[in-house]
């Protein structure tokens, strides 16, 4: 297989892993079994996968580390948001 | 910065995110907020990463996703475990 193939494959697997994830604490509003460290770390991650692929510059990279950044992101927020309201 | 060293700190970090939520499975043994779903993907997307970076040779990509493909994998059988127990 063509190797950015692969890559783009593989980043938009990984980029929207999160989605699922996403959508079931959008439409339930529970959180606590969420641990919000691991999102942390998660965003703080990916966020330097983007950078090495500016650096690399490796398009699949960049572009499903955003992607995934972004989601984490909205996912963090959405965490803090109904871990209030318990 | 120098981009192996890069590409090694963002592996780590996106690498070990998972271990917080295994961490707090293995703890609490609830896992009725996590979607199933985002783990199937997200370890076929690391899986392919793994794969892509074989092809492009950078021991970063290799080895931060094996790691997070064994936490995840641990992760979903862990999931299934405690699913069903409620």
């Amino acid at each position: 297989m063509d190797v950015e193939i692969l890559g783009l494959i593989a980043g938009a697997l990984t980029a929207i892993a999160s989605m699922p994830q996403l959508i079931k604490v959008l439409k339930t509003k529970n959180v606590e079994d969420i641990s919000w460290l691991m999102l942390v770390i998660l965003i703080t991650g990916l966020s330097l996968w983007v950078w090495y692929g500016f650096e690399q510059n490796e398009l699949p990279i960049i572009l499903s580390n955003s992607f995934a950044v972004l989601v984490n992101l909205t996912l963090l927020i959405s965490y803090f948001i109904h871990k209030n309201k318990n």
